[in-house]
């Protein structure tokens, strides 16, 4: 039996931070060593550029996030890891697909729906600040998945309306021109941990409540010391349940280890304590990856030399793929 | 001074028609000769495939539009002449500025306000039937134009917008990022003959009225016996500026025989005789570069080569701008 393809795509905006490493990069990683499944991880930098403006970020987001799913155990020689715009076939497979879509399909896009309604509520014009980027991403995503035939799309619940276009839009081009496309299905895993941020909301960039990736153990115990707690004294019982740190503690350590934590939250140890007690774990967990990460950040030829073997490789997976689907279209060479 | 670039597009659906040769063929052949442009000619075959669902015609299509430029005298020496889906410079731009596009921009466009305006005229809903390729063919064009800095781009006065479009995409680009792209201008040449069809309206394969470029000889006079024609007898007076017949005459004839050609519709030439000149001097203009286009399409492997050519010639003024326009967005290698 051939394997089943599995497809991630990782926006380069931003700095991973833990929430990041516990949602996506840990099972992904931990995903990829499953041998039944051969694994797509990819850069999505053409799509960073749809929100992020900032050249700089752009770049520096990209070095560290490539460094950082290298340094956390993601093994190039296993999966096909790559930077989207090393694939020329993607922006071109983008438009093969966007003359088969329909715009009423994108007109029921959640993130385009969402900026019309927050224009019309605001007195606005509907597309007011509406880049054509937004408003044509999902086909960009279809290419993003199509182009490599993938079986599966790990993603957010939020994020399945797009499998469901891309689907839609291979649909289609099956039907109108031939059969090529396998039609992908999205994975939802309801069980991927969501990490509390510093303020005991979800983590999240937008949210400024991160605790980024990689910092030095000094400096993450300074990042720790920050989430917020309640005014128990040491002595005083303490609720696990409701706890951020707690909750970051369940996402680093084995169940003996939440057991120990929970009796010591009910014999009241103290906020201080408990937080030093974080730090150590989540540092032991971090450390060894970490310093692989400062290996990369400060060697960067390794990372661009790993992204354009990459490339290469997804390359092998697409180009003949993309050579029927020009065919298809009537694109061809004059003399076959 | 450095040479005014010149970029003229050819949508690859049909077959080649006298109204094209008269409109833009021969113009534009004309002017590529003029030493002091640098003239781009490409086979728009990503933009056909927004009106045509038939690989099949996209196909024939190119080779024939390929075979009757080159055929008529296009010197792929001298000027750069390509096939769009040759060069993937083009969908990738096509990306980057749809990240920069306002989807109001979008909105504007002639073509799809018409389409709006049908639906809601016939009660569907607005976009019924639009494709996003219909949608956003706008920003492919602009892509077409930016990559090669072109500074001058012929258009009819229908295009006018799109050009106008390219121009403010590429000032957003010029001042968010830097200023990397020439702002096209439209040239409109208003004296470019319009050619009358079988049936008097504009010759137009969408009125189904046209005479075919390469027809021989014989099929040439059947076709153009077939012109609309009144019914004066021989040896009665005819008014030549009412007539079909005598309007491409003079699209064909030196001003010498524009003039007997006048006199003999006063001293009452049948309509049978004027069709007959009428062939023989299109006949004799043509049937050169006919000879040439048999030739190319019984030899494709000359025309596949002349565009592989081109493309090259096209992408050696493309890649750097590429290059720059990448590093201007943050898609950059980790390493410089």
């Amino acid at each position: 039996m051939s394997k089943q393809r599995v497809l991630t795509g990782i926006t380069t905006t931003g700095t991973p931070h833990l929430g990041n490493y516990v949602g996506a990069i840990r099972p992904a990683i931990e995903a990829s060593k499953d041998d039944s499944n051969l694994s797509f991880y990819f850069l999505a930098d053409y799509h960073a550029l749809i929100k992020c403006g900032d050249p700089e970020m752009v770049h520096q987001s990209t070095k560290e996030i490539a460094a950082t799913w290298l340094a956390c155990g993601l093994d190039p020689e296993k999966v096909v890891f790559y930077r989207q715009s090393d694939v020329p076939e993607i922006p071109e497979l983008c438009w093969l697909l966007t003359c088969l879509t329909a715009k009423g399909l994108m007109n029921r896009a959640h993130a385009y729906k969402a900026a019309v309604d927050e224009n019309t509520e605001a007195g606005e014009d509907p597309d007011f600040g509406v880049n054509m980027g937004l408003y044509s991403y999902p086909i960009l995503m279809a290419a993003d998945i199509l182009l490599f035939n993938a079986n599966k799309v790990p993603v957010g619940r939020d994020q399945i309306q797009h499998i469901e276009m891309a689907r839609d839009i291979a649909g289609r081009f099956n039907h109108h021109y031939s059969n090529k496309f396998v039609l992908p299905e999205a994975v939802v895993d309801d069980n991927v941990a969501v990490l509390q941020g510093l303020d005991g909301r979800k983590m999240s960039k937008s949210y400024g409540n991160t605790i980024p990736l990689f910092l030095p153990t000094k400096k993450l115990q300074k990042h720790i010391n920050k989430i917020k707690t309640n005014l128990l004294e040491p002595g005083e019982a303490k609720d696990p349940d409701t706890s951020t740190v707690f909750q970051v503690w369940q996402a680093f350590a084995t169940p003996e280890q939440v057991e120990e934590m929970r009796a010591k939250f009910q014999d009241g140890i103290g906020w201080g304590d408990a937080k030093k007690e974080l730090c150590a774990l989540v540092d032991a967990e971090i450390a060894p990856a970490r310093e692989k990460y400062e290996e990369l950040m400060g060697n960067p030829a390794v990372i661009e030399q790993a992204l354009l073997e990459g490339a290469e490789k997804a390359r092998s997976y697409a180009t003949d793929l993309m050579k029927e689907l020009r065919d298809a279209v009537g694109i061809r060479k004059i003399i076959k």
